[in-house]
């Protein structure tokens, strides 16, 4: 079973700035607790961060083939593109949404997601735990999924 | 480290009935499920549910005393109960907020928490897989929040 | 074939208060009418009123093992609880609504109900009437049903 | 008592089409349907269909001197018709509005109506039986005004 | 200088009905009211009342060789019709809209009219002498627009 | 009988300015027309105009003892001020509002009146011709207000 | 393969008026591009047009026996018809809307259109061009419809 | 003269938490200040908390044959139940309607009262003295009722 | 300590019209009624009442020299000044909110205060008294701000 | 005459997914079609597709030199690109609005399109075929634009 | 090139107070930094503050004579009164509008602004600075309009 | 002290096109402009310009390291943008944002600013002064930030 992590813009500058919002930890230290939980679950994972709209709605098209979910950060995007939506609904895999803060305190522009409704399930607040949650959510569905 | 799971209404009838929405799982069994997790996490939980929005509010006054989380869906009250809200705004407790269908693709009153943004963190759409991923963030929340 | 006659909140005061908009006659009187054209139509009833959500909810809960339909006027609550609204839904009973006065007449926060789209059918504004036409109505569905 | 049973745009086609909404019963077994409950009612009926708002604004201004009473389905003008609430309200007859779709279950735009406020009483959802159930609201509220 | 009088829906009744928002004077007393300022302003009216929206968008048509201008009262289609709207933009003729009533004070969808814009002036609330202070207003118009 | 003829902030510069909303004539043209047409009705005008506000109020209050009437161009205090509404309100002498130009074509802003739902009537877009016709409107309802 | 042609209100006045917005062709010569391209295309034509909504409503409620599909400019009726809809929506016969002007560019009332989710589907903007690129839609969709 | 001091969900826990909103005084505190100012304006008060929707109804219900008048603080449910507001327009007893915090600097959804417009009057913002000050008032009130 | 009691628009007219709205009651009755409390409290008044947003403005300004606080009965400007409100803010003295009337039962636009927020806190609906409340409640803020 | 087909993010999966929505055609059959049609029409083409905001721009703001319109179908950028209108304005090159599906059949955000105010028309619904009457459309525009 | 700088209400007390939102600075010192650029500048400046809306309406319609521009800060007025709105559009004066504070930064009611779309531009956020930011745009526009 | 210049979508295509509101200088002219001013203002410039929201974002990223502030011009991405906000939240840079038009003369969806918030300050409708002025703003906010 293979997993895409895919993470939207300014991703990659986690643990540097806003620790209020995202935490202290970098993405890297993120993935690489992700790592360990992969193989307690027996799961593999890519990586993948990006701040182009399209090189993420690319991915999501690509990952069709090489992946059995994706777990998805899509950061400023969730909010805003359609594109991404649309390629989430077209490639028709299963996906998690997750968010390192609890946007239900942000801005009300962060109320509303695109992906929502197309994705598995939703977890967000937890910080970088959100990514653990997920991956642990979305690995439990994949394998219950025919059941 | 006591944890209080708290369920709201109707959710006395899982596992019998909307099984599209709601899973194939009793509340029983999902309380079962979370006890061998809560045994793993070295915790101790207590179960509580009602249809009455004032033994929810009374419930959870209480609970400052004797729990350190609060693992909640509260159903239907979600969308309607300031008093809940006001009640947990009170204590002050941590909680997570979880559901098990993914309210993103339901009506649009659901949409519509009125407890998220107190919550630390909220998951959604897993199933009863949903208790499983919120009482682990909410247990990692506890550990970590002096650190 | 049983019908349970479900009244909300404040209808215990019906015919001694307010009778501009409920009428003279007190739910005791209604309940008599109701009982006299449920022998003509050969289905017997049971009522109960209640002003706490938490109790109506339970009572269509259980609703589910002793009768066939449920004949509602659920008031205030009409057009707040979202808990009898999923109440309602997972029991899945054939149900009609009513309503003593005519709800386009009056504040506009009566305007929307959260149950109507459930129901069997509706009916308002006929004063006392409505809950005879409403089990009427009910009754014809119960018995057409099947054809 | 004379009553005028008023059919508004395309209800000429029941029977014969989109039968999930409106029933496999044609206009005129309704109207039959009708007579023979006006019989037990000792109330007479006159009967008129027409999609033209003008034609129905014109039978609603004729009905004062000839009837006591409108039964009416203006089915799609009762959301666009402003001319024919205008009627309804200058000859100032009790009208009973009748559905026999539930409203609530289909698109917004139906949601709205801008004769119910006028009405007696409201009934729909109960398929052809809206008409029977209706006309009997009807004729109970003529028969009991004065008292 | 030739003057189309234009009455909408309803306004047939006028002098029988509502007369605390339209008035004592019959449809045909406001003519004559009218004919006589006419005469004095020297033009010459004709008069036109329907039910119909297709009757009056059709007479609005014919109006462009007849007439210098138009006296209009659409009634209930000033609030819904788009096609008299068209007609009256189409045929370009200079046109005075009058009510009788001060729609200020009256349901909320009668604020919005979908003719007021394409008018030379709006008269409204003097009851019958809106018509006259209209025809005024309108003659006044005609005569003076190319100095 | 008495009218007070007050206008609102900027009507000063009539004449002077905006030609193609306004018109070419002066205040002090228009006044004199007013008089001209006063003398045929037999009612005397005072003339009052002011940028202020306050100024505005206090000549209203004070027009119940010296005045049977008010003719109205508020100008744009006509959307913004609820405190010339109150004083309006409070003195309750008849009021016909006017204005120049068609508000209809104009900025949404200038849509809604505060003041129109409590005038006699509404005259609008005749140019200084609006004033002559208001002004007719307002001695014809002081004449007839009894009968 | 037999198409209606069916054109609502103000339509008839095509070619001699608002040409900017709808042209210089009249009906009559689009009528007559239509035949030609009808030829073409192997199907036959029938022509209609009113300004009446009734009309309207019967000629689609009778298109039903005698034709295919209907090309259709319902024009203001487009944006206020539910009984137009309604009609459309219960002969379930294939019909392509289409405009002659470009909707995006003019009033807001008219960026609502009540039938197109119901077309197969919608050319606006081309002017006379719009309808036959809307017959040979239509055509197009008739013949592989099965396939 | 007899006043009902009702509180709403909540308050029980007055003087424990969030202090900085509702002030350090305890319920009991507030209550004895209450009672203190009761002896000196010569009315006997009874106090009832609760946390439920439906006994604060039944309280109101009950609360015709034994009081004057209510001092209410409905927190939460101010905003969210209809059944209350029912319940007090039922029993038509003037109330009056108390807030300790400031309303108009918290959450947007405390804006709306669903009970201000039946009350006497409103007063909020002052702390526990607002009980005070809305004792006074409605001692005031129902002295002065007949003058 | 010294107290500014400010009056807006149209309070200048007290006791002399709709009475039903605000009472018997002059200014001057009031402000004695208020000046006997004063004395009780050991405070002292100044009175002001001006229907000049700007004086008021200025009042305010000026009012932070020589006041300790300010009782507010802001009339009409409560819901369109932002410069009071800027006023008020800019100062920084405590002030109180009053209204004769119980606003919420008035028209929409008084729903919406510029002001309360700024407040200590809000008294309306009690006519007179309402001053007479506000003042005590500002008092006793102003000796008990520092406990 | 030259025209460019610029097609928008996921158009690339054309014929592979969601042919519910988007019919059984890859991209390059459709270009195929397209080019079939070109010749007829005498008229070359060139294709671009991109999923990429800023490529499309850019292509847009090229387009300018080398081609007289352009066929385009924005895709998810229909809905949310001010860029992309922003280039088709500056360039000032007519261009038609195509899409495959239905808008008005889908979710509410595709309801608004930002560009389709630019377009010289807009076919939508048509699946493929929707490309080909897009062309034809522009062809003729660009051909008869001078006449 | 004479310039006016014209200040709205509450500017007076500038460099006194809230000096988070509006800088340290009194508005004499602002004028004066001001006189330092217009000297260099080539302009010569008259400065004008008023609380008064009138006041304020009045400065700019005598402006029409003796300046060749306005740099207007209207503080609250910019969000409320049409009167300086229609002022500013009648004189027609080149204007810049300014803000200390950045708008975006606070409430919501200072979002709108009803003098940005006739200004020739608009400058806030830099405290002072934004008053020379503004002065230099306008002279600037001023010298190169016919350019 | 550096300033780096970001201007987003379309504006390479300045000079070129839309002079009515972008005016005649290309983006090079421009520069050179900010080039001359900056040297005054003795601080040195960087230019970027791109098409593409992610480049934006990484270009804001890296800002951090080698730059003082930013002077933008976000373009179309201040009305959509998310990303850009987030990537301008997270670096901390101040900048000022600056537009050629004047934003409140055009389309309504250019009123909202996703970017404003954050800023500096704003500046626009002077044209290619807009960014002077902003440069100068920017300048001295940076100079005397800490004082």
């Amino acid at each position: 079973m293979k997993i895409l992590v895919l993470n939207g813009p300014n991703l990659n500058l986690l643990g540097s700035r806003e620790k209020a919002h995202y935490g202290k930890l970098t993405l890297a230290q993120i993935e690489k607790k992700l790592s360990t939980l992969a193989k307690e679950l027996k799961v593999s994972l890519d990586f993948f961060q990006s701040n182009s709209e399209a090189e993420l709605v690319e991915k999501v098209q690509q990952a069709k083939k090489h992946f059995d979910g994706i777990l998805l950060n899509a950061a400023a995007y969730t909010h805003t593109s359609i594109a991404l939506r649309d390629a989430l609904s077209s490639v028709a895999l299963p996906f998690v949404e997750v968010h390192l803060s609890n946007l239900a305190k942000r801005e009300d522009f962060r109320r509303q997601s695109l992906l929502s409704d197309l994705a598995v399930g939703v977890v967000f607040g937890f910080g970088p735990n959100s990514y653990l949650l997920g991956l642990a959510g979305l690995v439990d569905h994949l394998k219950n999924r025919g059941k």
